[in-house]
């Protein structure tokens, strides 16, 4: 069995085990690669597809707030929600918070019922459940010739309501979570994460508990990046790079897309992009952060963890404090343990894999 | 007479009689569509025409500046300057304001006595005049056999020399406008907003007073986003998403250009689009807003009224506040009523359909 | 002798009597132009060379550091290293300095021991050396069919290390430079200027020193343009336009890039572009700034001095205040005879000229 394959085997059963997730799932792959490291990856299918899913906003420890599948399984970011174009999800939402909450999505087609404002009436006072329809197509010529854009991109939903009309409150406890919808043939990843830059923090822990990500050279690791809050930050991943379209990856020798390993970014601003972790850089703890010089000092600052197929991280010493002696280093190589932080990956490998086998 | 071409005469008759301005137009418009929804929309045609308008400087109540077609017609934003590549405008200039003013154009091609710097002197004292040329011109090969971009954008003009020798005083009062210069081809909206974040307001107006802009379900809107003075912000409109490139229309479907419906930009930042109005989310009152949350809780939000056929927009309470019992609401359902903010749309769409008649 | 060829020779020649740094260039040109203006320009060669080259860290006066190809050389910014897609080149690097300092690239491809970081001990103690290997390569297909991205990009180099463990004091001091990688069959220019906005300085320069560039009408001039430090800006230049892509020139017709004249950018982030100075705007002295009003004010404004044939430049004085009666003006007509701003150009063109005759 190849690597590709194996590791997506683990990840379903382990996540299957971890989290009971499966049912909630609404992307579907085609097969993944079956026998060698040179076969081509996944691809998405057409959509067309009508997926119903359910949805919790909670309290969470602290004050915060969060989006979850499951009840009492909220997080931050909110879950994964993957769509093919030309796909159909209604969503169940229940808001079981104190205070009114909405869900606000973007990129994906609704109508005004569904805009999770609260102008337009569609947020949900506590104790209440609202369905929120979300569309989605593919691109294609209108009936008078121009060319219509379809839904693919990498999006995000939020609150709209909580503390204040445009739901800065909602957001900065929790309140957001990744959206991808992704066009027939576009390339499927191995794992994928999400990182929020939400006001100081990354996916709202504190600057000494950013999260870690966690790979193995030859993967293909999408990241969805999303910004939140009050300030604009600039994301920076060491050792690896991406082009600056709708999918991170160049379309071939004509694509004029720059390409860029550091990107400045505002509240609501998304992007995503694959990178082929350590490819002609190797195994080791790479760096992200904000490249906000004072944003990255006080901890805005992560480990993407590129293993060998071994295990082995070279130079890395995850249950000790690395080579720096400055206790205020964003890069804490003490924290890659987080199993929440992995968790993310994994959840959502395993969601495709297990739609894989339909 | 199908619904587009109805909005064009309508539009124009009502402009005509508002403004009287139809005689500063600088844009041709090829024929609109004549019969069906499903009719292309009209295009550009090519430039090379030399056009001559006067542009007049003044002060206007509270402190503030603008720019006017007319004398005593200044408004803030000043009046769209449309252009199609090849074409050049004589701008006979006249400051009635009390200070010396300046006009500095972004995109187009002039020299440096018409920069409308100080250092070049090309700024106009209290009571002058002086006549700015701008030229534009179509892409294609220099005699190097190397490819020359053409003029083709959505750019603007501030003045840049109030206050301080970068304008800053010119522009904080009032003192820009939009430019777009067009492409051979490209597709001409059926209604044409402004919409400047600067610093914290949108078009000079207090948070409370944020425009809001009318349309009806298929019309083709076309939005010109410009960002003046201290702060950086992101736009963000609910229900429409565009690229992100020189049209923020896809080329077709070997474009690889970012679908968005937020985007980060900065001072004397510019870009626009085109949306079909409600399209694949129907009537509604659709927020815009800057994302940056405390911007919009402070009052950086409108709307963009989409109407059905018969005029109602679902949902929507024009005349009375809407449900947000928040005070410092950023969306304001009363303020649609304000004329200047829809006289906006209305004068540049008569522009154009006074210049397809010739 | 046509003009470009003449440009080339006099810098190689006055290159090398101020500076001796040929021996420390790292790329290769095609044959300039032979003949005629309409000549088409040089391109760049396949890469596949491996190269060595000597860095040094130093100390410079008033508290700042820089980086510099010989010892007692540092300037700010440092050398521009420029390399094909294909290249590699080892970096015999020398720290002069009183504080562990370091080499962090953006763009090109480098193993976890060359990341320049202090989590990797890939950082340098006080009198210390290291040898840092970066490498690039062109695009192509992988063996799984997918397509990879080359290295080709306007791209920068940093000090990761001193002050905090993001290289914060080392950036803020000088620690900066511009790497330009190029692929084969990319345009080669006549002059390259590198301009950083460091917090609110450019270059690290005070607001009354901004640097100018000096150029020629038909010159083809490279800007390379890096934001470091804590703040956003926006990069604003008068009379030239680029394309917001990888080169800043568009491909052809079918290139869907903005053309900009105004650009947000964030800390880290790098982009470049190639103007034909003074194209259908002509001589003069031509501002470029950041257009965040305050920065403006506050001295971020500098020139690009673009002459006639003859070496003047309409309307401009250089050895006497413009006139602008405003001592707080950005743009300083005065400070033109900065030595230093412009060996930067020319130190580059020697390094370019010299290898083309290899």
């Amino acid at each position: 069995m190849d690597r590709r394959s194996f590791n997506r085997r683990l990840l379903a059963g382990g996540a299957v085990a971890a989290t009971g997730a499966t049912s909630l799932s609404v992307a579907a792959a085609s097969a993944p690669a079956a026998s060698a490291a040179d076969t081509p990856p996944g691809t998405a299918p057409a959509g067309g597809q009508v997926r119903r899913i359910s949805l919790y906003a909670e309290n969470l420890p602290n004050g915060q707030m969060g989006y979850g599948f499951e009840k009492g399984k909220a997080t931050i970011p909110g879950p994964l929600i993957e769509l093919n174009e030309g796909d159909t999800l209604h969503i169940d939402f229940e808001n079981n918070c104190d205070v009114d909450v909405s869900l606000h999505p973007h990129g994906v087609d609704y109508d005004i019922a569904n805009d999770g404002t609260r102008m337009s009436r569609s947020h949900v006072e506590p104790g209440g459940t609202r369905t929120y329809t979300w569309r989605t197509h593919a691109p294609g010529r209108r009936k008078d010739g121009t060319w219509q854009q379809g839904s693919a991109g990498y999006w995000h939903y939020h609150d709209h309501v909580v503390g204040t009309d445009h739901g800065t409150g909602g957001i900065r406890k929790g309140l957001y979570g990744p959206v991808v919808v992704r066009r027939k043939g576009d390339i499927l990843p191995d794992k994928q994460f999400t990182i929020v830059f939400n006001d100081m923090s990354i996916n709202n822990k504190p600057g000494a508990e950013s999260p870690n990500f966690e790979a193995t050279v030859g993967d293909r690791v999408e990241i969805i990046m999303i910004t939140h809050g009050e300030f604009y930050h600039t994301f920076h991943m060491h050792g690896h790079r991406w082009a600056d379209n709708r999918t991170g990856l160049l379309t071939g020798p004509d694509d004029p897309s720059r390409v860029i390993d550091n990107k400045i970014t505002g509240p609501a601003d998304s992007f995503g992009f694959q990178v082929i972790a350590g490819e002609r850089g190797g195994a080791g703890a790479w760096m992200y952060h904000c490249h906000v010089q004072s944003h990255s000092d006080m901890g805005m600052a992560g480990l993407l963890l590129v293993a060998k197929a071994d295990g082995t991280i070279p130079g890395y010493e995850p249950h000790h404090p690395a080579a720096s002696a400055d206790p205020k280093s964003g890069a804490k190589a003490g924290t890659d343990a987080d199993p929440k932080a992995d968790a993310k990956g994994d959840t959502k490998a395993d969601a495709k894999a297990d739609h894989s086998g339909h």
